[in-house]
């Protein structure tokens, strides 16, 4: 606490010594997953000090230099930053605090694509984070929010017969609803969700925090089955942070 | 800001003193509306002492009494609030910090009636918000985001003439959007969203914050226009709770 917050502030008041913050963001690994990855290449230094804060479905990596100039600062960061972005890969999404539906954003915008979204758990939380982006429409023409079966089979072509072999929050649903999605938007990407966001309607086999994702591209469809910490809402925010997440790294190949 | 903060806490450190909050929560009215019509009903009391707080598309009247007990302090609020539900009658949603959409929740599950949802600007605000509260399943099965003129048209039934002769931000497209969503979810109540979020994408005659919103039931449909105030994130703000509150009027009738 005192290294990272309190002790470059009194630096500023010193002759001749600044400091300066550099952040990572990070998606699709949990915090201590990066911190594992990471420690032995940070633990060491003295400068930058380095934080890592997470929240849900989001690692920040923190450095804090100090030195006599802003640009001695700047590179200081810029080494520790160059070995972590060698480590991370892609696993890092921004560095300028940019929200997962900017970079996505920017990343269709870019490739000239368009996304829909398909939200049972999600209610229209994907959507509604897209749309926040000014020039979203670029990219994003239409949504589906199917939070009922009848919904889903109806809007989304998703076989009734599914629900009762394997259920509604199952891998083979996530499929058939970014399947269906895709086609009938004709959109580039869809991103498919369904899951149970609680706090009622969890069983043992399915818990809550349940969530399959489903991606769909002219590459085919791939699934990812995922156990989300925390109350209704809480799941609500990782699948959206997971979702976009998806999407931004298909983008990205 | 010491007679509604500071003052009821110290007093709490008197002996024999203590004091009550109430809140009433109110939808549909700008604050400076609110004021003018209870002012002359609480300008003069001393006890309890009246506060009007405003976010967006919400206003709150915070009644603090002070006495000996708290049941006398319960009785000096509810004397005034029993006056401010005579003058402002359904405009007042809540007595107990419920959000707009636990209250529409909550009419819906009582009525045994259905919602849907078709929005534009808001992007899936709207149906993100109606899915926040658990037990939502009840009376809302799916919704539609139709952000571009083709997926109205698609999704909705919009006819696509409608945007050439008054454009996709007008009282006509609202109208069919809600007649659509309505007859194509077969749900009770439907509400469609349309207007300008900003920041681009404004005009002399189509500033950014011009919003209609269409609500459609058994009783035919009702259109209203819309200026809201502030940046995007806003605009979609005031817009999801205008759209949550002329549902809730119409549950209430």
């Amino acid at each position: 606490m005192f290294r990272e917050h309190v002790a470059p502030r009194l630096a500023r008041f010193s002759s001749g010594v600044v400091y300066e913050v550099k952040k990572l963001w990070v998606a699709g690994l949990p915090e201590s997953s990066v911190e594992q990855k990471i420690v032995s290449t940070y633990g060491s230094l003295k400068n930058p000090s380095t934080t890592i804060l997470a929240s849900a479905g989001q690692v920040e990596i923190r450095l804090t230099a100090t030195g006599e100039t802003t640009e001695a600062c700047a590179a200081t960061n810029e080494r520790l930053a160059s070995s972590l972005r060698e480590i991370l890969g892609d696993a890092i999404f921004s560095e300028k605090e940019e929200e997962l539906e900017e970079v996505v954003g920017s990343l269709l915008a870019a490739s000239g694509k368009r996304i829909t979204v398909a939200e049972s758990l999600t209610g229209g939380l994907i959507a509604e984070r897209i749309t926040d982006v000014s020039g979203s429409s670029r990219y994003f023409d239409q949504s589906f929010v199917t939070y009922s079966n009848e919904a889903k089979s109806h809007l989304l072509g998703v076989p009734a017969e599914l629900f009762e072999r394997v259920g509604a929050v199952s891998e083979e649903v996530a499929h058939s609803m970014a399947t269906g999605a895709r086609e009938r938007s004709e959109a580039d990407i869809a991103v498919a969700v369904t899951g149970i966001a609680g706090p009622s309607g969890g069983s043992d086999s399915k818990p809550v925090g349940l969530v399959y994702i489903a991606l769909a591209t002219d590459e085919g469809v791939q699934v990812e089955r995922f156990q989300f910490p925390g109350a209704r809402r809480q799941v609500k925010r990782w699948t959206s942070q997971a979702a976009l997440n998806m999407a931004r790294l298909a983008l990205l190949q």
